[in-house]
């Protein structure tokens, strides 16, 4: 009879829903995000039962207030920045990306939705009516890995239907991250279509590796295809063993074959952000023919297959026989790895070699990376 | 005084939400889709406060229970046949993605979390260890319509490394979609990948070019940027005008002109869905020497430009005097707009035309979407 009783709550749960559903508000229609026209931003979030609803993100962190229809909306008390942003809401207990909006990005974990303001660098980061450059995603063959990797390239407008040859950025993402990440969070082809058709950085092919050494691609275009999500730390545990690194040749191979470049010293750049920075670091010192510039983005170079003594000896070759035209690293001061990174700088210097490097930006994050690319990439390939 | 308290109890709301911030659970630690041994499917979500929650999609729609730390859960009573399947929650009275899922798609406006179950389809769909295609985003300027537009162009595996000229598909997207359609909720670099890797397709170029008049590419990635949602309709006003067709001939000149194509009517092939498989129709129709397959998914033309009579002459010279090697339509019986399809059917064969076509699949979705593009593709260019 309990049993009987249970059957039949549970097909008055499974009918009620079913009548609820036909009131359920599509989430569009409650649009979450909207850049007003004085450049305050308005959140929203529809939810009956809540406690308590906040947006946290990169615009700071706000407490919502539930009004009309069960939405909890804030705006900004203040009009922000031009830029791109990241944000999501908490829900009770709960984080979570915007239901409502098309746009997310991943870091570390996080699904974050975004917003752009207009203005100086929400302006640098959004599609503009200027030329664009094409976005490939290629299969290349790594022996040294032993398995099909995915590369994402850019090349800037005009490529197709050009002869000139180009010099070529290599554009490493950091931990928890993947090959996509300067494409989404960091917003990599608005930033060169952009400053290529304003005059400000020359016109190149950007590579973008996926720098874990177990995967092919980003989750969802790698043969753990979905699956992914729930096994990242089981498939990264050999990310930081120094083999990507050695095998970091194959790649420069394989573009040099496939693409019309400068395939010399002078036509090669690389960089990364965090552990992608280490590997610029780290590869550029193995091979100190290849790159003529080299930067490093909240980064200090560490294990990797490389102990500190002999990476420093390394460094000290690269930097005082092989002098590349531009070495350079940056932090902000707001960086949690900061402490880190000043000790490597001195490490350095303490070597008696003069190295470029700079306090700037803000932390750990995408705000500061953005404009390091931007800043980067304008001062590489002018001469 | 009022305004002070009011300011006070701003301040003690920030600070509590500060507090609450500390417990709050970042969603990738409630994991809300898991496919089992046994292709059960387990979905979860985390909210302490709803009166109900649901999961609804491809699997069905099943009520979650409440458990443990206010997870709600429901495993589907029985195994999942191989596919890829979309859900969303309903929590509520608000229909959500899944906030901890990293893969998403969206069709006609409503944003869907994705997983796949082994096994047949979901193998085809799926990243095998089979060589890729390359997948870019090129842009081309279209007099016509008078802007830069961005086309998706698939490359089977090896195009790079050979010399073979390759027939060419042009794959149209449905109405409220865009040019990514077919690449996200489509699947269609996997189905090429897999199918040509089988032998069962040939290797063959893939263009998926945006079918909004407006729009220069999907959303985020033209120049309405992230403000793209809202207005939507606004920007969809001239889509079904007639002179997004007309310009079709320069998406092909483009294409011939930067590949190794087969650049004739044998080396040609168009289909699409809903609205694009209307298109196929209309452009075939008005360059009759231009493709040798045509197919058409869940459609029927309609309007764009064309007046019924005026259309069925120009389908019947195609037919009987052109005759290309393939002209295919299909449709679910469970498909909306089936009853005009078959009346459309109906129409040609009235003209005393022989004509293919079959009734497939399901409805207007994307599970028949998936089966017609693998059924299609077989076919074509075998000879």
């Amino acid at each position: 009879m309990k049993k009987l009783l249970l059957v039949f709550a549970t097909i008055c749960v499974a009918f009620s829903c079913f009548a609820q559903d036909d009131e359920a508000i599509p989430i569009e229609k409650i649009w979450g995000v909207n850049v007003n026209p004085d450049n305050t931003v308005t959140f929203r979030f529809r939810d009956r039962n809540a406690d308590y609803v906040v947006v946290k993100g990169d615009m700071g962190k706000y407490p919502m207030t539930k009004g009309e229809d069960n939405v909890w909306t804030v705006t900004t008390p203040h009009s922000l920045n031009g830029g791109f942003y990241e944000y999501f809401f908490i829900v009770d207990d709960v984080m979570m990306p915007d239901p409502s909006n098309y746009y997310s990005t991943q870091s570390s974990g996080i699904v974050y939705s975004n917003f752009i303001v207009p203005g100086e660098k929400g302006d640098l980061y959004s599609v503009q009516d200027v030329p664009h450059g094409t976005l490939s995603h290629v299969w290349y063959h790594s022996d040294k890995l032993g398995m099909d990797r995915m590369l994402n390239i850019y090349t800037p407008a005009g490529y197709e239907d050009g002869h000139k040859k180009l010099p070529v950025l290599y554009l490493l993402h950091g931990s928890s991250q993947f090959d996509n990440a300067w494409i989404q969070s960091g917003r990599m082809v608005q930033i060169m279509d952009n400053l290529i058709a304003q005059g400000k950085a020359e016109p190149m092919i950007v590579v973008m590796p996926n720098g874990n050494r177990q995967l092919q691609a980003a989750p969802g275009f790698d043969t753990f295809n979905l699956t992914y999500q729930a096994q990242t730390r089981k498939y990264l545990t050999k990310t930081n063993n120094g083999e990507w690194e050695a095998a970091f040749p194959e790649i420069v191979k394989y573009i040099d074959k496939h693409y019309r470049t400068i395939a010399k010293k002078k036509g090669r750049a690389i960089t990364g952000l965090s552990m992608g920075g280490a590997m610029s670091t780290i590869i550029s010192a193995n091979y100190p023919d290849m790159f003529d510039y080299v930067g490093c983005f909240s980064c200090f170079p560490m294990g990797r297959g490389e102990t500190a003594d002999n990476l420093y000896e390394k460094i000290k070759y690269q930097l005082t026989k092989k002098t590349p035209k531009w070495y350079y690293h940056t932090c902000g001061p707001a960086d949690e790895l900061y402490p880190q990174v000043q000790k490597f700088w001195k490490d350095v210097e303490d070597m008696g070699i003069e190295f470029e490097h700079e306090e700037k930006g803000v932390g750990h994050d995408w705000f500061t990376w953005r404009m390091d690319l931007t800043d980067f990439v304008q001062k590489i390939f002018k001469d």
